[in-house]
């Protein structure tokens, strides 16, 4: 085989085979096949497409390509999520709790962010003492014993797509379909879970700007799953505004904690109902009704916030500042941006709002960047809301003074006002079943 | 400016300014923008294309990548001719003798050839003693002397183009029209030249296969020379059968020779004169009625032949065997091969004849593949000629007999033979005037 012709066959809108896509995986990630055929075959693929079949494929060689994790000695039904990535989206230390308080076991590996604010594990990681680094012996007797833990994931998974992400990045590949998908998908195939949950963010704060590329992203990758016998679903939510009030790791923990107690903003409590029903109906408890019912109960008896707490125990964290309602970490500085006008908010350009929340230090603009765990925004106004000139829209928690004008600048122009309220889009904008069917919301 | 926005731009169908396009190969050339960006925009140009603008912008930043012959010294209108490369094309050996006795100034550069025979480079340096390299002040002193010089292709001219082409070869991204087409004309471009003929090969010797890929890739080169003020043209010329009777270095010399005195093949004749005439038009010597009576003259005359004796002393070759009308090379062995049945040979593939004399010693398989400037194949019968069962249809001519074999049988899989004669096709298929508009022959 030469990667010549398969880069050819791709180019002039042919389908792969199975053995030709692994070989191609497997000599890209080894290193038998250089990186400038690489780019230039997933260029091809970008132009052409790829068939849900040849898409299969690939997740498959990618997940293949490292270590696969094998969770059998964890009895139950496995379940893992994944955002495609949002502002203020917290959703995963709400609803894998929840599901484990339903007697699901949440067997979660988690990556860092690049872009406003870290991933799930930058935002655990403060918590005082909480460790995300666990063996694997480790992991599954976390999962068997409380049936939750979120642990960073191993550079031995997927290595395939590391290596592709990277080249994609810097060769205008990377808002490809086949190519977004297979690499979710791939790192979702190797966590080995049995049922998985996709929550695919649409709008002004997401990667997938419209509905109809966000059905295009979620069909495929349940697709995938399909093609590997794995329970797979997606949601899509709105991402056109911050999810919840809270910006920033240390301040979405508290909001987290917040709505695990029941008092959490609605939008985000409602979005984690929904993501935890679903889940729930994948791992077969029920219909929809019935496991809404069964989340909504977790969460009212405090079970849910139970299971958090436990898993923070068991990861080495400190529970104490929770359990007694305080901020376990306080930045030096809080600052109020007030509102230069009178009027409805008719948008919140989410994406800017997160940049000025990268800006004030919460997330990284470069892979080597440190994040401040402290740093971020509460946001007081948003879409629908009506403020008064000077009135507060936003608190600002930072450290490091030094972007801070920048950021109150990037924040106001993410604000739209005019005289009349806006019409509000929902949360929740439609459903992809494990048979690949969209439902959408009535 | 960012290559991977440029690569983006490209993607999406958009055009490149020429400071773009400028900035992208002077950062290739100095290797600023490595290999995997530059194969990434390089498929999504071969998938989307490029505007006439963009080719031009391309092609003088590739001339511009390197030295640029100053062709000013030389006193009268200076020509050059490119064929885009076929079977038994040895036209330069004739044209430029036919040019430069009627008065124009051949300064060609040239190069050799990876496959089934050698380069014009090669089939001059099978003269005894003739010198393919030469500084540019002896290169001008002989134009100015005598009218013709060939010089070998220095490594300075449009180093950008030997980087990209390298680079195509093995991301499949060799077959594109405005590729090939600024691949080729950077190289005139540099060359300096007033007047540009180019000979579009069409067929099965060819690699452009069918008159429709030739006319796109022909006038996509008249357009390039437009651009750049160079009086350009090309002829279309039929490549299904090998050009005259001679195949491999020495024997194409010794054919040249034959047509300079008039006792050449009539298809080789009859194209050299029609490339001759074009040639004499573009520099502007008269209608092409006129143009064609001075290159018969320069013929029949002897004062071509004079012209070409003159390029090899002035060359250091020794000119003994050609005046004495001797082969100055002799391979060891001659092998003929006959006909498997009795009938009219109704198709060669003229690619594989190629093919069976490079396996004879006559081409490069490599770039490292040393050339047997003795071996090669003679034909005795052509498309649309009858032959007997038995009959011989070419020699070989070979000093290594360890590939005899497979070359007689790849000789053999290359006719068609049928009862009836064939319909034969017109040795020039059309023709791409100065202004870019095709005139098909009659």
């Amino acid at each position: 085989m030469r990667m010549v012709d398969l880069i050819a066959k791709k180019r002039d809108g042919q389908e792969l085979t199975g053995k030709e896509i692994e070989w191609l995986v497997q000599g890209y990630t080894q290193g038998t096949i250089p990186d400038y055929q690489m780019s230039a075959w997933m260029m091809a693929v970008y132009l052409k497409g790829m068939t849900a079949q040849e898409t299969a494929f690939l997740t498959a060689a990618m997940a293949k390509s490292g270590k696969e994790l094998d969770l059998s000695a964890i009895s139950g039904v496995k379940v893992d999520k994944h955002s495609t990535g949002g502002v203020g989206d917290k959703t995963t230390l709400i609803v894998g709790p929840i599901a484990a308080a339903c007697g699901l076991c949440v067997a979660k590996m988690s990556g860092r962010g690049l872009g406003h604010t870290g991933g799930t594990l930058d935002k655990l990681e403060s918590i005082p003492g909480l460790c995300v680094t666990m063996t694997q012996e480790q992991f599954l007797r976390q999962v068997n014993e409380i049936g939750l833990a979120v642990m960073g994931q191993s550079e031995h998974i997927a290595p395939a797509d590391k290596k592709m992400y990277a080249l994609r990045d810097v060769t205008a590949t990377v808002s490809c379909i086949p190519l977004i998908a297979s690499s979710i998908m791939s790192k979702k195939l190797a966590a080995g879970a049995d049922c998985i949950l996709l929550d695919v963010k649409v709008g002004s704060g997401a990667f997938m700007k419209t509905q109809r590329e966000a059905e295009q992203l979620a069909r495929c990758m349940v697709e995938i799953g399909r093609a590997h016998g794995k329970q797979t679903a997606a949601l899509m939510t709105n991402m056109d505004v911050p999810l919840g009030a809270c910006i920033g790791n240390s301040l979405e923990v508290e909001e987290a904690v917040d709505t695990l107690l029941g008092k959490g903003p609605a939008d985000l409590t409602h979005e984690c109902l929904m993501l935890s029903a679903r889940l729930l109906m994948l791992a077969g408890k029920g219909s929809l009704t019935e496991c809404l019912q069964q989340a909504k109960s977790a969460l009212e008896s405090g079970k849910a916030f139970e299971k958090f707490l436990q898993m923070i125990r068991a990861q080495g964290g400190s529970t104490a500042h929770i359990e007694q309602g305080e901020p376990f970490l306080k930045a030096a500085h809080c600052i109020v941006v007030r509102s230069p006008k009178t009027g409805y908010l008719t948008h919140m350009d989410a994406e800017k709002i997160g940049l000025a929340a990268m800006l004030l230090g919460a997330g990284r603009e470069t892979k080597e960047s440190v994040i401040d765990h402290a740093a971020g925004i509460r946001l007081l106004k948003k879409t629908g809301q009506y403020a008064e000139k000077g009135e507060v829209l936003a608190k600002f928690y930072l450290n490091d003074i030094s972007k801070q004008e920048t950021a109150q600048e990037t924040y106001l122009q993410a604000l739209c006002f005019a005289d009349h309220p806006p019409v509000l889009s929902p949360s929740i904008l439609g459903y992809v079943n494990p048979q690949g069917e969209i439902e959408l919301p009535e």
